[in-house]
């Protein structure tokens, strides 16, 4: 008799973008109209760059002819964007084998599958708000879970677990916070999992939107962290490849813990990659071939400073009305402190009622979010000034 | 401390694809001029038709305007991708709601996650020989293994496990055997498991490649299926999309076990995708949706005729020499039996050396393969014929 894997009664009933989905719904049919202005999610809006165009329309053309046809590749990814992708972290100052990088469909399901390979009696430690696929996949999985409380006392900068934990999450520029660990304090992370053999997982989808030089655009960035952290990063957030679906994993050689030596936790990453997965499309590749190209990346950094101009609009709009305002500066988030000491929920229906403007609320992302409020710079950037001028007019503080 | 999941240790240290590869090079240095005619892999080679390449350039190009871009979609899929298939089945009179449809990138990711929405304590029923994913996926997650045994005596077809299960893969056509299961055969595994409670996934990735008309081409043919069976199907081996990578995956509503009424499984694979997975490529569905245009339909019914000629080429020729051959008329695989009692890898050996032809030795698939060789009728036609007419020529039996 099949039974159904009941870690899945653990979640929270209800992801929060379903839920504003089905309030904004309830919200337009009772105003018919009105224009709602969504500032809501991390979705990319402006159209792909046209050296990125070019490269997905090639991709689609050599699929077209007996002679470029390619069917499946190999399950970690086309060479070339492999070796593509060692070549920029070189430009960093960071040494990397193609064999330590790993092509896939997006950061999100790397993070969600990266723990699989590990004992299913891995604490994994998280911050709290956090980004909720590091916490559901855990919980789905079995795992034992321990948060890192950011608030505003520590700027949301989380710390090392002061309990056990094996597996530690860090997405820096976080989402939602829009807060970025500095050098420093990503060492000891480094220095926590060095002594006491836990692995970090590194989400740094964001890095691209890093404006402050001193800031690690890596987690490779620090002394001894190719022997304790994977890195996961995506084309999405810095390409317009949300929908194109496009991201990778660095699995280092030198990643060790006590009973898997050198290589072996990356021959984990391959077999789980090459038994489960398999590749990430074709057409993507060729995409993100063309990212990489230095007439794509002057492309792909215009892209990035529209969005982070849109983040500066929202910052400054909010900060002018005496809205409390963090994030923004190195990150498309801005993560805004609940005025009147209304949760995060009772803002949100107040924003969309007298504003028009949907955001999200913080506890979505952790208890430690409640009270708080993240508006994402990711939208057009009239709709961004109009949205920004709808608060400052009609939201009554 | 962090500890890996040791459930790798208990994989088959080498994918046999990878073997094949080393042991190919060695002959290609070895023999340094000689061309080498593969029938190993079951890999498309011939180009996209002209209404899916329009479909696919159709997708990027939307992407390169702000007026159509999209980013992320509906994890679950496109509507309009969703409401074709559903239209697709009910052509051949069955019906699903859109909402049972989940789009993928592919069977392989979901044939491999499939079980994860189920109790880790679940006996997988799987066949002897097998496609390696459902074995190696399910001994990854801790889960218990039974094999039913497919061989020559039952003409490569399995029959309800004796044994206690709670899931049972069935891949019909079958890889690596090229059988196809009857209605009747399939009704009994659905009888089995309505009555024990059990869940059949069924894997119908080759389905059009049947020519019988009397065989099915979907689980849901046979009633009472719904309530017992999910069905995951690709683009992939019908379209050309090994390399796009787009798939399917149907959870009906009805599907149910003892401790999840009506809808409960539909929604945890909801759950397990809007949590773990981003969607697939937004160009990908562009070109699925060209597939099941009915222009699109006519091109790739060529596709698959082409490549059923080779597979009547291969299995003729081989004929013709003597040797036992099985599979090739429902199918893109011929399952031979190896002559002069040799094992699958020696006459994989053999094969090579005089033939200069690769093909994937049986045992691969599980110990009932052993003694017997898989060749694929996945190439261009021209291949094929030289690669027959090769083995005629040289191989010593």
């Amino acid at each position: 008799m099949a039974k159904i894997n009941t870690n899945y009664n653990k979640l929270s009933p209800s992801y929060v973008f379903s839920e504003i989905g089905k309030r904004v719904k309830v919200f337009s049919e009772k105003n018919p109209g009105v224009e709602i202005l969504k500032l809501g999610v991390g979705n990319t809006t402006e159209a792909l760059t046209s050296t990125v165009v070019k490269g997905l329309l090639e991709g689609v053309k050599k699929l077209s002819n007996i002679k470029t046809y390619t069917g499946y590749g190999d399950e970690q990814g086309d060479t070339r964007l492999r070796k593509a992708l060692a070549e920029l972290y070189q430009k960093r100052g960071i040494s990397l084998l193609p064999e330590e990088i790993f092509i896939s469909d997006g950061a999100k399901p790397d993070c969600a599958n990266i723990s699989s390979i590990f004992d299913e009696s891995s604490i994994v430690a998280v911050a709290d708000p956090v980004y909720p696929v590091y916490v559901d996949s855990n919980v789905i999985a079995g795992k034992k879970l321990v948060y890192i409380e950011c608030t505003e006392e520590n700027n949301f900068i989380p710390s090392p677990p002061k309990e056990k934990a094996d597996l530690i999450f860090i997405c820096s520029p976080n989402n939602p916070t829009g807060s970025v660990v500095t050098k420093k304090q990503l060492k000891a992370f480094v220095d926590y999992a060095l002594k006491n053999k836990a692995v970090i997982v590194f989400d740094g989808a964001y890095v691209e939107y890093i404006t402050d030089k001193s800031l690690p655009k890596s987690i490779y960035e620090i002394p001894g962290a190719k022997k304790c952290a994977i890195e996961i990063n995506s084309f999405s957030k810095w390409a317009g490849f949300t929908g194109v679906r496009l991201g990778w994993t660095v699995v280092p050689m030198d990643l060790t813990v006590e009973e898997a030596g050198r290589g072996k936790i990356n021959s984990l990453w391959n077999r789980r990659q090459t038994t489960m997965f398999n590749g990430a499309s074709n057409i993507a590749q060729e995409g993100g071939l063309a990212v990489l190209s230095d007439k794509g990346q002057k492309e792909c950094k215009k892209l990035v400073d529209y969005y982070m101009n849109n983040a500066k609009i929202i910052k400054s709009g909010l900060s002018k009305m005496g809205l409390k305002v963090f994030g923004g500066d190195n990150a498309p988030y801005i993560w805004l402190k609940v005025p009147n000491n209304l949760s995060s929920w009772e803002f949100f229906d107040k924003l969309l009622k007298e504003a028009h403007v949907v955001g999200t609320p913080g506890s979505g992302f952790g208890g430690k979010g409640e009270g708080y409020f993240r508006l994402s710079a990711f939208g057009h950037k009239e709709n961004i000034e109009k949205a920004v001028k709808s608060i400052q007019e009609n939201l009554k503080l």
